[in-house]
């Protein structure tokens, strides 16, 4: 007897397949409207999909009741996202790229990395590059949307901070999974909307404002110059990127608040609270850093800190200047911001940052009772009491997530790779930034050079990363397949 | 109103320096017996010590009971080591350091470190290279009878796990802490005159083996050679270092239920059976490696990674060969290893295996909660529940010791250290191991010819760590100060 039903699963993989199938129609009708022959690529990845996600359709189009279990639920959300990428890689194939490539492209895309192994971006045809755009914004909504509904229900990684919000009453915002998930669909979209028109009216073409818009609000990084950013020289267009990107690692549970018109929504939350004084801080540090030793102009400092600053925390990873030649204090200071991260709910990847609200919250409670051990401490998260399985669960997550770290950095090791890249490129990859640090991996190479194995590596630490470690890590746990 | 009695403390601080002026004699003998000129910088040194902590005991000589609050016990703990090092750092004044070499060696020392300043130790005078091993052996001690004694009382960093052990009636070892003491320092002698016997039956000189059993028991690294244990050729020289550096980062509560004929007390403990299944393992690993890619002899392999695995993980800080030329891998690795730690209550700094114990117990946990949410696990350790809030104890460990290693490694890399440099340069003084990586800081560096504030920014991480960075870090909440 098998363990559980796993039709529910190919069904809901067959569904996501058939979807892709239809995202690739977008760049194929571009290319076809430009008569760019890589619309051919396109049509053949969007049948092949469609034919394979359609017959897992058909094949399971006799279950019963939709219900899943946890475990089918786990098994289900690593399986959509493999399947989802190995299908989002063909495209890439029919340019040029082998698999390994097309592969690394596609789920640096889909988990919102941003890491590239292509080159010349700015003579490629529209196709592709509006390819890696979609995959980005899919991407985005996909984890928005997996965060809100799926992990708080998985508890995963203190994750049930955010099930007891939403479970009580009082704070209910939305009553369903679907009406939830069309909520943040129509927010997103809006957000995206309004950041290509901001992009366009600067000095952006309507298919870089495009472009550009959903990899900002993805906060994935993918651009269509080689230069990133630095391409553009306006600096309301880096604000605009700046404003975006914060505004993609808020929690979307709180836009559908202020939509349904609490107005201090954003104000009350603890994680947007302390995210916006987080970056206020450092912001002004390093623009006050840059001024003082580079001798550059207090807005141009100002200008460059918050991008390159908001785009590392909230795992974006666009850049508008090469930070790596900033001196060692601001690559060791980019280093640690890249395990930083934006909201929980949101598109941003890394730790996040209520996590070390949490890590702040149990560190003050030690130091209070190391003073006066007899007294008894409530631990308190957003002015409610925390779950008293929280901390545990932060700790087992924190000491997963640098154990993961430290595994990929000697793996990549392994492959020849020196220390800071091979350390900088598995922390990138796990909290789904893009850069590291280095001539191959920093924000000015490329990944196209890395060996093989070594892309392989990476594309497992960018899944691993975006799926909370936890989720893909429990199916290697024997006990998970025990009955 | 003072919020609390200093006179105790004053009092201890002065039996401390009474103590250290004692030991002074020690080299100021050597060097005497030899026509060395030094032994007057010696002589010059304890007659100051002894002058000021004469006086601070004499001026606190009518208080009354000796009984300390919590408060007084963390502000001793802090104010003894740092007047013990202000002192001891006098005698290398006399030779010619300034006093921020100077401090900088005492500190490395006294906190069984090991990191140098000094080069030419080969042609340096016999007084000054005992004072070095003096330091460690007797930082050592210190910091075995705190761990015991005094930690587990101020419940810092999960250490209530041994605190319970000890308390409970049927586990109690030895009555009181006066007599604990007396038992460790019987046993950590006895072993130190064992390791110096063996290292004289090798290779060594009398006065090399007594030097190098003492920084081999303290778990300190301080050698006589430039070369460190690269002079010496002899195998059995190297596996009896490799054995003596593990005997140190054994839990000295576990000699004396030996030496009480409970036999199978090292098998029984979980510190000690995890340590050594982690050594055997990662020490095969890398001796495959090494026979494999650098095509050494499977013996000499199997010596070079258990000698240096060991010297990490027990954070010693000796080499026998200078592993950074080892290749990626393993420069990784070791960096990955000086995180480790040797076991609770023993000479050894760095996170430490019992709170990779609790990770793992947690993290086990929390995988099996996943999978059924309804189940309740009890969190056991070493067969024993474990008090309930020890996970969140070792979280607020952990996350301010990491904390801790990226704050000094951006203060060291505004000084303009190479991220590598800043950060393993942060790391190996927090963690109390001695070298770090890349060519000032590596193994086969010299501390020499870091800019001062850098001197004074890893004294202050490698106090941090040697107590456990809550005892410091406490004294700089204000919460601690109100009445």
């Amino acid at each position: 007897m098998p363990l559980f039903d796993i039709a529910p699963i190919v069904r809901v993989v067959g569904l996501m397949l058939s979807g892709l199938a239809g995202v690739m129609l977008i760049p194929a009708g571009v290319d076809f409207a430009l008569t760019n022959p890589d619309w051919i690529a396109f049509a053949i990845a969007a049948a092949v999909t469609l034919v394979v996600g359609g017959s897992l359709v058909l094949a399971t189009r006799h279950g019963g009741a939709f219900e899943l279990s946890l475990r089918q639920a786990f098994v289900m959300t690593v399986a959509c996202w493999l399947a989802v990428t190995a299908f989002a890689a063909l495209p890439f194939l029919g340019l040029g790229l082998d698999y390994t490539d097309a592969f690394f492209e596609a789920i640096s895309g889909i988990t919102t990395t941003g890491s590239t192994v292509l080159t010349g971006l700015d003579a490629s045809p529209p196709g592709i590059l509006l390819w890696r755009s979609l995959l980005q914004w899919v991407g985005g909504l996909g984890i928005i949307v997996m965060a809100i509904v799926i992990l708080p229900f998985l508890r995963v990684g203190g994750m049930q901070l955010f099930q007891t919000e939403s479970s009580e009453r009082s704070e209910k915002v939305v009553p369903s999974a679907f009406d939830l998930s069309a909520w943040i669909a129509a927010i997103y979209l809006a957000l995206t909307a309004c950041c290509a028109l901001l992009y366009r009216l600067g000095e952006m073409s309507a298919f870089d404002a495009v472009n550009h818009a959903m990899a900002t609000l993805s906060t994935g990084g993918y651009s269509t110059h080689d230069a990133s950013f630095a391409h553009f020289t306006e600096p309301l267009t880096h604000w605009t990127a700046t404003l975006f990107m914060l505004a993609g690692a808020l929690p979307f549970v709180v836009y559908i608040r202020f939509v349904k018109r609490e107005r201090d929504a954003f104000w009350r939350d603890p994680q947007v609270r302390s995210l916006a004084r987080f970056l206020f801080l450092v912001t002004c540090a390093l623009a006050a850093w840059l001024w003082w030793t580079r001798d550059i102009d207090l807005l141009d400092a100002l200008r460059l800190a918050a991008f390159n600053i908001t785009s590392v925390v909230t795992t974006t990873g666009f850049a508008n200047d090469d930070y790596s030649a900033w001196g060692a204090l601001a690559v060791g200071a980019f280093f640690v911001l890249t395990f930083v991260g934006g909201c929980s709910g949101s598109t941003s990847g890394a730790v996040k940052i209520y996590r070390y609200q949490v890590l702040w919250i149990v560190v003050r409670s030690q130091l209070l009772r190391l003073v006066s051990p007899r007294r008894v401490v409530i631990l308190r998260y957003g002015g409610r009491p925390m779950p008293p399985d929280v901390p545990a669960s932060v700790l087992a997550f924190l000491a997963v997530f640098f154990a993961t770290v430290a595994a990929f950095t000697l793996a990549l090791a392994a492959m020849g790779l020196d220390l800071v890249t091979a350390l900088s490129a598995s922390a990138t990859a796990i909290t789904n930034v893009g850069p590291g640090l280095g001539p191959i991996v920093g924000p000015a190479g490329n990944f196209a050079s890395l060996p093989d194995p070594a892309k392989w590596i990476l594309s497992a630490a960018m899944l691993l990363g975006r799926l909370e470690i936890f989720s893909v890590l429990i199916l290697l746990d024997p006990q998970f397949w025990r009955s």
